[in-house]
Parts: C-alpha cells; sequence; structure tokens
C-alpha cells in the first residue's frame, strides 16, 4: 500500500525545525510524566498493544518501567523489544490541542540476579521516588525494571506543530558529570531531610507550585524534579551543570532566590 | 525466548472470569473515552507505535477515530489495518490501580467519495457530537474516519483483576434494533433542542452529575450518552431496548423519575 503514502515533500513539509523550546517542551513531557502508553508487539502474532505503564525516568532521562511477567506488555518485550511510549497528558478541550511526546527505542530488561545490581539499585530508588506506592510490589518475584533506549521521539506540540527528534534532543548529556549519578541519592536525602523548606520554596517560586509537603524525588544536571502527591514539577536550570562541585552552590543560589522571590523570611 | 514466557497455567491464574460487572466497566470505560492511545505499526520497518486520537463510538461501541493522512498513525493503518486502543484515564494515586481497556482490531478507514456516505455521515455525527471543535478541521481533505473493529478486549480493573474479553462482552448487539440507526439523530435534535431540562436531569438524577448544560451526545439499545463541555457521563438503562418503539416512553419516565429523585417541580 506504499502508493497511499502522501509523497515525502508534504510529510516533510508538516515538521518544524527542532528548536530550543521543542526541546524544552519534549524535556519536561518527559520529565513530568507519572504514567505513559506503552506500545509493544504481542508475543504471539506481533500485533500491536496499547498498555498503561507507571514511569519514572533515569537520571538521563531514559524512561524506566516496572513491569510485571504476567503481563501481556512484558512477554511483548521479552519476545520483541522495541517500543514507543507516548507522554503528556490532555487538559480542557480538544484533547488534540495538547502536546504529547511519542518516544521509540528498544527496552533492556534489568536482571535480578545481581550482574546489573548498581543499575537496579538506582532505578528501584528513582521509580519509588516517584511512585512510593510501588513499594508494596516493587520486589515481588514477578516483577523487573526496565530500561528504555531511546532511538528517536516524535513531538506533537498540537496541531501543525510536530517535530522528529533525535535523542540529544530529548535526554540530558552526562559526558564529564557522571559523578553525579553517585552523589544524587545522598543530595536527595539531605534536602528532604534538613531542607524541606528549601524545596517548597523551589516549587513555589519556580514552578508555580502551591504550598505543599514538596519532595525532591530526582536531579539531574539539568533540573530538579519536585514532587507532592500526585503533583509532578520539574524546576530547569538555567544552565547545565558541569560539574557535581556546582550543585552546592546552585541548591542554596536557588533558595535563597526562592525566598526573596516569595516575600519569606 | 518462549522459555521466558509465563507457563500458561500462571496466564490462566491472573484472569478472572468475566462477569456482568466487569462487562458493564469495559463498556464505562469504552463509551466515557474522549481520547485513547493508539497502538500501530510503523509503515516504514513495523516497529510499535504509540500515539494519541480523539475517540468517539459507533452505534454498537465500535470506536470512531478521526486522522490526518499527514499523520504516522495514518500512513502505519494504512500499510497494516491492525491496531490496539487504550482508554481509561487514571486518577489520583497509583496510575496503575485504575482501570483501563485495552481493545484490538482493525481500522477500516471510510470513503470520502461516496460509497460509504451513510455510514460517514453517522460516523461524522457521533464524532461531532462528543468533540464539536472538531468541525474546525473534519472536513479538511486529509482528515479521514476509521472504524475499528474489535476482535477481542483486555480489561484491567487494577490489580489481579485482568479479563480477557471477546468483542460482544465490550459491543453493544444492534440485531433486531437495527431501526435505532434511523432515529438515533432526530431523537437526538429533539431532546437537546426540546427537552434539554430533561437530558441535565438525566445526568444529575442518574450520573451523579452537576447541573450544567448536559447535552445527549448518543443513544443506543444500552444506554445514552451525556456531555457538557468536557465532562462525559454514561447512562445505562436497565434493561438494552428491544424495539425502538420502548425508546420515547423510555425516555418520559426516565425524566419523570429524575425530576422526583431530585425534588425537582
Amino acid at each position: 500500500m506504499n502508493q497511499a503514502a502522501a509523497p515525502p515533500e508534504n510529510k516533510q513539509e508538516t515538521l518544524q525545525p527542532v528548536d530550543a523550546e521543542a526541546r524544552r517542551l519534549a524535556r519536561e513531557l518527559l520529565r513530568s510524566a507519572r504514567h505513559g502508553a506503552l506500545a509493544t508487539l504481542e508475543a504471539q502474532g506481533g500485533s500491536p498493544l496499547a498498555t498503561r505503564t507507571g514511569l519514572a525516568t533515569d537520571m538521563n532521562g531514559a524512561p524506566i518501567l516496572l513491569t510485571s511477567t504476567l503481563s501481556a506488555h512484558t512477554q511483548a518485550l521479552l519476545a520483541d523489544a522495541r517500543c514507543s511510549i507516548l507522554v503528556g497528558e490532555p487538559g480542557r478541550g480538544d484533547p488534540l490541542a495538547h502536546p504529547r511526546l511519542t518516544l521509540f527505542g528498544h527496552a533492556k530488561r534489568v536482571a535480578a540476579d545481581g550482574s546489573d545490581a548498581a543499575l537496579r539499585v538506582r532505578l528501584k530508588r528513582r521509580y519509588l521516588a516517584r511512585h512510593p506506592k510501588a513499594k508494596l510490589y516493587v520486589d515481588f518475584p514477578d516483577f523487573s525494571f526496565w530500561r528504555v533506549e531511546i532511538a528517536r521521539a516524535s513531538l506533537n506540540g498540537g496541531f501543525g506543530r510536530a517535530y522528529a527528534m533525535r535523542p540529544e534532543d530529548v535526554l540530558a548529556d552526562l559526558t564529564g558529570i557522571e559523578a553525579l549519578l553517585d552523589v544524587e541519592a545522598g543530595v536527595i536525602e539531605h534536602m528532604n531531610a534538613d531542607h524541606g523548606d528549601a524545596v517548597a520554596f523551589y516549587a513555589r517560586a519556580f514552578c508555580n507550585a502551591e504550598a505543599g509537603e514538596w519532595k525532591l524525588t530526582g536531579l539531574d544536571p539539568e533540573g530538579l524534579d519536585l514532587q507532592h502527591g500526585d503533583q509532578v514539577k520539574r524546576l530547569w536550570f538555567e544552565t547545565p551543570l558541569n560539574s557535581t562541585a556546582e550543585l552546592r552552590p546552585l541548591l542554596v543560589r536557588l533558595a535563597a532566590a526562592a525566598r526573596d522571590s516569595l516575600g519569606a523570611d
């Protein structure tokens, strides 16, 4: 049925050039998603399968999934690792007028037997920070974590605003700042335990959030993930971190600026 | 990788027997969906593709899609009509604790050239009743309607509540009451124009809705689709209609019962 396809020049015409604003929107959708729609190929027959999945992100933005072996999408991914994930919730009005991001990639299962031990600890920590209730089943023997290697993405910012994206358009670059992987857990624990007021100031001053018990759930070179109950907010740094040494002064500076802007004492 | 698959007896164990409550939940999810996540096979390479689509239902419950030829999912469906649709929005808390329905089927494009004229009129009417803002683009030459023939479905009512369903578990049976297809448009127009008060009473008395300008957007042998802005409600008849002659007395009876229960005069 190739003759039915739109001519390439037409398809090209509808794509916008990827700019900083489009990249920011795509990253915001990815970093803010608590769940997504997962498309896989059914294990038997290869038909498309659409299912819901809980979502978190690894530090670079790679999606983290937690699935049960008993589920159809796990069986699908075991047979063919290719998958696509849709994120971005529609708000009021026409559901197609709201931005959404489709990711394409390969899901890699994280071994439970210890060969991926450090990776599993990190993915579990980041997933549970976003989904505290998953504590109830995360260690069940039929559950496993998956990390999705993004191959490409498609951003739809609303009618007539489609963008074809490369992995680097949606993911953070950890080159040169891999040490952040080692300090993240400690910084998050410290901030939530000892500087909960600063975390709440971040959310209110920079993310238009209401007051509440905001928690830091993730940090990466480009920003902070904040959460209060079901509300998720993303704070973007003005410039990405170049070294872990920049992190502490930045967090202090942001807290001071947040206090100032809120008129807090 | 078949050795990785769960043993059939395990998979079986997790499926619940399909009962009336499960059927009702599946139908409620389908009839109430304003949008869904569509899984298709990419035209080039057959990789899974997850996209958002606006949704309405035909009278029997078959999903209606409206897509642009320029979109990747249209290209996918033109190359392979197999698709899967996920409906059911997560509410508060763990997104996986909320019920959702995965439909599997084949999408059939509705010809714009007149050979499907009556079908197109009906699908367009039902789609626009649910998505009034689609009027802006429904007649653009690159847009077409699709009707999805459901082959099977999978209901996930929350943890441990999975059901494998046949088409008849989620669709309404129009056998013997095909005449409803001919009278639906007139009844809806009449109810909305002359009995808007009754429609609002239906929503408030039987669907826990707040007062508002509720409109009737669809009717079928099993119930009514009601809408006010972005809010969608489903009213289920106690027993399905057996003939179109039963419709008018039923609507009158329901209006009287609704008035009574609301203490209206």
